[in-house]
């Protein structure tokens, strides 16, 4: 297996791309800006939604399946979040097509099957949703309404990147109706809580939780919590968002409820997403040279065993001691694979799991067998040991913790190391060209500066930390005045 | 809890609809003919999409996600399947709105936002994955190639109901690519077997398995298979497809390999889907005039219990004994729910349960905690029985086994007496329009006598079943020779 890899230091952006590919994790299809997952990316897509999924019905939500389409007047209603997404709409305007009589064979749009109204592919669901939920709420017993949708959804982005941004992409979207305000803000906090936890604990990527500024805050939310990742090139990613709507949406779709004193009052709203974006996320914070690197709790594969043999009464007598692990692996709920093809080579195959960051690979040779022990190597040390068969599965479950423990410390120390406070305009620049991560500085408070910033730097605000010091300050920029940092970067 | 239920025996239709917005399955949305799937109906689907997905995973495949659009060069490069969907499809012409001048506020199609090849949604996904296995096909060794992907579909009927026919509706679709005509037809069949097994063991429906005639065949497909199924008015639903594809795509796609001897060749195709309209099925195959029946393998929530009570401490007391009961339903892994809420009255729960088709109530009040008993009820038959507290979630968990069995015995004993075979056009149309259910007849084998068939009585061919018999016999229709018989049924 060649690899041939781009180095990372080389060129970031093209040892991702590659990378992506040659995982096979996925790859660009015919349709411009859309992507085709593999198999193989798509199995840690899966783990990733069966973690989330878990967490999502432990906080009382449930899911639901509403529709692809809105239609124009319906995804106009609340205006801020029209605005926000009109400029990236995919629409659909016909119903069928017809033969082209001057090109036999093929297809032409039928013009007599012009919608009467045009139908916009959901870019995101608040508008659909919030015009069903109209229906669903009449009293204070019909709340709080908490559902989830996993589902496609569609931007139409002129620049795009595998997982990091295309133009179909696949998401879950939360969507719950609150009868208080307090309620609405305590559920995006929480899930904003979730998504940390679970970028944190299965993810093995610290995240910073803040708000975003008015300018990042999602088209028709009060206020947009988010998780922001640092990749290793010092960029940083938005790994997910919870929103306050407010009264946004019910105000828009005429969502009231009567109240226990039998008053009227408009619902309040909350949303919030997680993409495959953070499949981008997830190699770009721990894979090397070699290959990704994956986390123990989201690999699909766990342990590779590679037997080396050069007859098959070597590969049989391996076979048996290697089927002999798989039952006791399994009974851990340990993915393991034993990789007995015969049609590669050793070395093939240990460059091939590699590359697709099997954290723990076991080799098993004839000295092995006669030694009772077992070759041990770690993806993410790229180490080796020689352990007993005696205990081993035990030793490598432990291991695989250990190994996620190990990403998610080293990806903090990396984070922990790439925020840097300044104090004046030129050492903001300067950090980002050079250092790079996150710059910690004070902000007027203007999206006039912030704005400013951005064109001369190409930072953005990335949050305001939710734990941040109040201190007083003078803006990096503008001289104005300010009552504690925010957090600048370039960002994915 | 008022149900006001029409009856199966008034109307059979509108009980069906009526049911399934009453049992807060599904309902129509705001957009036309696409339904909002809510959670009590979602989480039916997850739990077919779990067993589904288990036995595909087991049969060897892996789910991997394609694009949503196909553009329209590509949908229309394999004939067959392009005319046969090209009257149906949502066709995206546009990626932008703005801002309508004339109406403040308002939104409209940016005609300078026009793609250059339209792109059509999905109505099923061969073309996009075709022309993708392309590239993934070169030798022998890259087959076979077994994937499934779970996603949503669209096609634009005109007549909709709600999972029966919907213009946008969630599915799985398997498409494989093998190296011998063997093999595909090998996959196909066995794909079929996992339909049947997955509706007789889980849906508790029985169902034939037979080919599709030309007629009935799936666009582009050389042979079809089915599961047909009957509901309880006598009319066929097909509930599931398996296509052997032949080399159609393979050509359409140009998708070669290079087999062991070194020549090319084009590779063989399948592809087999079951969708939300199994939903409907499960509904009209076991609900009565009360509401939904749940077969214990899908039900959401398998036991309820109701608890008896007028003051607070009763409730306590009770509440402790169905918390009990509630650790060792969970150790078991069956689902239950402890409905202790105080806003509603148990004859209301009990209206609210029986809709919702849980399948085993288990009602506790002061005398039973006396006498140490419960009062079990069974939804199916919705007979009753006092047991002993002492063992009780055993019998209650042979219980959940004994009505999942029983549900499938009787939908088999309906079906059964429900195949009738007939001799003559006579007896074909009377058993039709009187008995209903499945005709089994001689037909001569053209589409013609078919067609002819359909136009007089609405019946359609469901299938040639696999099993049946050869023997000779005289077409009811056109006394042309037969060699065995087919099922006939009027369907959904």
């Amino acid at each position: 297996m060649s690899k041939n890899l781009t180095k990372r230091e080389e060129d970031y952006s093209k040892w991702y791309n590659e990378l992506v590919v040659k995982a096979d994790l996925a790859e660009n299809s015919g349709v411009r800006g859309c992507m085709v997952i593999k198999p193989y990316g798509y199995a840690i897509w899966e783990k990733m939604q069966a973690e989330l999924d878990r967490m999502f019905k432990e906080t009382g939500h449930s899911n639901a399946y509403f529709p692809l389409f809105v239609p124009k007047s319906m995804f106009e209603a609340e205006e801020k979040n029209a605005e926000g997404f009109a400029k990236e709409c995919a629409v659909v305007t016909h119903y069928r097509l017809k033969n082209d009589e001057s090109r036999p064979g093929k297809l032409m749009v039928d013009p007599n099957a012009r919608l009467e109204e045009e139908l916009i592919v959901r870019p995101t669901s608040e508008a659909i949703i919030w015009s069903t939920y109209k229906n669903w709420v009449q009293s204070y017993r019909d709340l709080p309404l908490l559902i989830n949708q996993w589902a496609n959804v569609v931007r139409w982005e002129m620049r795009t990147r595998l997982f990091l941004r295309t133009a179909e992409f696949l998401w879950q979207e939360g969507h719950t109706a609150h009868a208080t305000k307090a309620e609405a803000i305590e559920e995006s906090e929480k899930m904003m809580q979730v998504y940390a936890e679970f970028a944190e604990n299965f993810m093995a990527i610290p995240v910073i939780k803040g708000l975003k500024t008015e300018s990042e805050r999602f088209a028709g939310a009060v206020e947009t919590y988010c998780i922001e990742a640092l990749m290793q090139d010092g960029k940083a990613l938005q790994a997910g968002t919870s929103h306050f709507l407010g009264q946004n949406f019910a105000e828009a779709f005429d969502v009231k409820f009567t109240n226990q004193e039998g008053k009227q009052e408009l619902v309040w709203g909350t949303s919030w997403g997680v993409s495959t974006r953070l499949m981008g996320a997830l190699v770009m914070t721990h894979s090397d040279d070699n290959g990704l690197v994956l986390p123990p709790n989201l690999a699909p594969i766990q342990v590779v065993i590679v037997p080396i043999f050069r007859t098959d009464e070597e590969l049989d007598a391996i076979s048996a001691v290697a089927n002999e692990l798989l039952t006791q692996f399994k009974k851990l709920r340990i993915s393991v694979k034993f990789d007995n093809r015969t049609t590669q080579k050793p070395g093939f195959k240990f460059a091939e799991w590699e590359l697709k960051g099997v954290p723990v690979r076991i080799a098993i040779g004839p000295k092995d067998l006669e030694n009772r022990t077992f070759e041990v190597a770690r993806r993410d040390t790229l180490t080796k040991e020689v352990i007993a068969k005696e205990g081993a599965v035990q030793h490598i479950s432990d291991l695989l913790e250990q190994i996620q423990k190990d990403l998610y410390n080293r990806a903090l120390e990396f984070r922990n190391t790439h925020i840097t406070e300044v104090n004046s305009f030129e050492e903001f620049k300067d950090v980002l060209d050079n250092k790079t991560g996150f710059v910690s500085a004070h902000w007027d408070g203007t999206p006039e500066t912030e704005e400013k910033i951005k064109e001369l730097t190409k930072a953005t605000i990335r949050c305001i930390p939710l734990d941040r010091k109040e201190e007083e300050g003078i803006c990096v920029f503008s001289g104005g005045k300010s009552t504690g940092r925010v957090l600048f970067a370039k960002a994915y």
